[in-house]
């Protein structure tokens, strides 16, 4: 019966990851991709409920950091991107001329955002004078503003972010939520007196980070990116990796340090206590939609989707059995829905006319953590039947169920951390030496310390990616991979999306 | 002393509207106006924080009638738009063939957005093969999915609505929420099984605008637009002007009965019981962030911004009065925040090292409703001093303070309701006949039911415009001011913006 619901709604089996992660998007009724712009989906009421169940999260995030929400326009004059070339080319050139690497880590292959911005240069009827751009992301704009706001060293540090839509003109294949074209983006942008005030902004990012992926149970990596694969502009980056179930590596984060190099390209300065005027240290911390791809993608099963508790849209769906034959059972659920909503969980009552069994997968696909059976015999003996997302069911007592729900909640919220543990000290593994077989699925720390030159050809070897350092290196030497030379630089090396 | 922090940060006469309503925004921190795009205003976090907390009022008015929110795409081909203009041009053909004018009103002047829309032509160093423009509204990205997601009579009433950016490529002055190029926008769009159900969503939308402009004290009045200000491709257009207190309209709100016009066009239909296809009929609903402009323009005075307390950033600033001195005082406010918070106001303490004369000016300019002052006497006395925006000071018992608070509150939202109140009964007026004397700052009644060029005329003559037909006409006859026949037509006649 059940393999029959599924089939007719065409769940294909999740180890088919790439079949499965597209249907169930839509299945799901998170997204509709039939809009007629490749690679810009709809958001439909559901996956938007889920993915302001994350913002919401990210509100609370910022709020108790002291960061303020602000809003800039999404078009950027095009001398700006103009100036942000400029900055691109100071910094490798600075570098060419041997400034000490330490100094100046930076790709001088990538232009910045020349290739991947939407262009704005005609309104109405008219050639505009100056040509717009669609913000890819705001440190051009902001930085502008920025440069005004800050007089003095009491206006820092000043923190600040916006969650707004970013625009990427994607080459590659579109996929819903992890590469898209319009994109559902959060930025948090601070400004402070000196290095070490960005550093610790840094810090606070990545606890910030590490609370968000525990609240949704995702397996990641934190790596410091390799100089070649650092943000145009910054000094570092540490980008977060989602360990996603079909072997790839999906960042859903970063954060980057940019010392004074912004400052000093958009005249960003401030008079310290002694009158002297000095340049402001940056950092910035990014997110995206492909935050909801990831939930969406390592916690879903052949069954549908599995939200964890803190996100879900509906957190508990109710289901009252045989509701038709009882006044009763009709009470006792609207007793239970006010109590929970009191209680301030996400509830929905299902009393649609459809057998219990088809509301059942109903649910399952849209990935409901609870689900609570009212039956004639369970209001008898004065218990609702739990049913977790994650398997199980349990009684709970109707004179507490605020209190039972919160403990079938938290038991799915565990299952959850429970698999994604499993999962990733499975999926993780040491390489040991360019000999040892790359296989399918893993994730591979390496001790690697070799040159540029060494890493190309140890990408080109396992056909991997070096996601970069590991913020905790090995306590002992190790050999590295590729030069024989004992070092204690942990790095990451997986196949990227 | 006031009038010395007055003049400090350069308030204009509230009597100076024009330099008023400009200073005041940035004044109050609401914008910042220094963005180098003409008509992009920065958000600064208060004015974020005000405009949401009146999209919080919107979402709530749509949870409450079952709308769901949804989110599409910013960019639309641009083949959509030409069907928009063919929409336009058969509407305005039709009309001409011959059809009952009462069937088919329609401005045969306006062609739609061509002229006011941003395009996107060019992307990295690409031209697309298909130009895309930035949404001015949604119908015709939406109305593209609902031909999809609309199947049967099952599906009916489709109630959907998002908040987004929308772009339009003004050429007039642009002014801070009131006329701007990248708008912050609602739009709520329905479909229903025929004419009634479509007209019984436009008398639901009418009771939403209602009650929120009744919690935001906004002077409104409401109009069936004349043809020729009919939105394209709309059957008929009622709006909401607010009355602004430099005599003008501000249009901020506005729903649309499209009949079955776009379903036609878009092919939107559904499966009756019967088995007949059937075309759907359409309503929208649309509001904007000149919101927020017209509460800064109604409530303001000279002193700042006045915010009514159902949408107030802050709703209660408490400043505590000589608090270094007194550790007891430092106890009761954190007590009184705590309180609050927990009952839900907006509540900020303002700790600053400085004059409390000060933080006074600095809260009044930003319109906090209610200002508690807690000194060494009042905590002796087991009190706060509440001042109200509005005027007046109360001590409230501390031993009550949120039912005290409340009540404040409330006496705050009073004194607005009913300065609107006398504000709109002095400044509505019949104008009798054409030789009347139009009076600056004056709002107008007529009896009106004259011919297009009537109208016209009567435009013309009195520098004003015709808003269109009161929901309301008059109880008994009355000589038409431009025909002098009988009728019962009330139509409103104002400076608009």
């Amino acid at each position: 019966m059940g393999d029959h619901g599924k089939a007719k709604r065409g769940i294909p089996p999740k180890a088919d990851f790439n079949a499965w992660y597209p249907a169930i998007v839509e299945i799901a009724e998170l997204v509709d991709k039939r809009y007629p712009i490749k690679g810009m989906d709809v958001w439909r009421p559901y996956g938007l409920k889920a993915m302001k169940c994350i913002d919401a999260l990210t509100h609370a995030e910022m709020e108790a950091t002291g960061h303020e929400e602000v809003r800039f326009p999404l078009l950027i004059p095009g001398d700006l991107l103009e100036k942000e070339n400029r900055l691109v080319a100071r910094l490798k050139a600075a570098r060419q001329a041997g400034v000490a690497p330490s100094e100046m880590r930076f790709d001088e292959g990538d232009a910045g955002f020349t290739k991947e911005v939407y262009w704005v240069k005609h309104a109405g009827e008219n050639e505009l004078d100056v040509p717009m751009f669609l913000r890819p992301t705001s440190e051009t704009a902001m930085y502008t503003l920025f440069a005004l706001w800050v007089r003095s060293h009491a206006d820092l540090p000043l923190k600040t972010y916006q969650i707004v839509n970013t625009f990427r003109y994607e080459t590659k294949q579109t996929r819903s939520f992890i590469r898209v074209r319009e994109i559902h983006f959060f930025e948090a942008h601070t400004a402070h007196a000196d290095e070490d005030g960005a550093t610790r902004q840094i810090e606070e990012d990545l606890e910030i980070v590490n609370r968000l992926m525990e609240a949704m149970c995702l397996p990641v990596l934190i790596s410091k990116r390799p100089v070649w694969d650092t943000f145009p502009g910054a000094w570092y980056t540490i980008a977060i990796d989602v360990l996603m179930s079909n072997g790839r590596t999906l960042q859903v984060a970063s954060v980057h340090h940019y010392r004074d190099q912004w400052a000093q390209e958009f005249d960003l300065t401030y008079e310290t206590t002694d009158g002297e005027q000095k340049f402001c240290h940056q950092t910035t911390y990014g997110m995206s939609e492909r935050l909801l791809g990831s939930v969406v993608g390592t916690h879903g099963d052949d069954n549908g989707l599995i939200f964890p508790p803190s996100i879900a849209p509906i957190q508990v769906v109710i289901i009252p059995i045989a509701a038709h034959a009882s006044e009763v059972i009709a009470e006792t659920v609207s007793g239970i829905e006010v109590a929970l909503k009191g209680a301030g969980y996400r509830t929905k009552v299902d009393d649609r006319d459809l057998r219990p069994g088809q509301k059942y997968w109903d649910w399952e696909i849209k990935g409901v953590p609870l689900r609570l059976e009212i039956g004639p015999r369970d209001v008898e003996q004065g218990v609702a039947l739990a049913a977790r997302r994650t398997g199980g069911k349990t009684p709970i007592s109707l004179g507490d169920i605020v209190e039972g729900v919160n403990a079938q909640l938290a038991e799915v919220h565990d299952a959850l951390s429970e698999h994604t543990a499993t999962f990733r000290s499975n999926s993780v593994r040491t390489l040991e030496s360019l000999d040892s077989p790359v296989e399918d699925g893993i994730f591979y720390e390496i001790a690697f310390c070799g040159s540029d030159a060494d890493a190309e050809v140890l990408e080109k070897t396992t056909g991997l990616t070096i996601l970069g350092d590991s913020l905790t290196g090995f306590d002992t030497e190790q050999p590295c991979i590729m030069t024989g030379q004992m070092t204690t630089r942990r790095q990451h090396l997986a196949r990227m999306y």
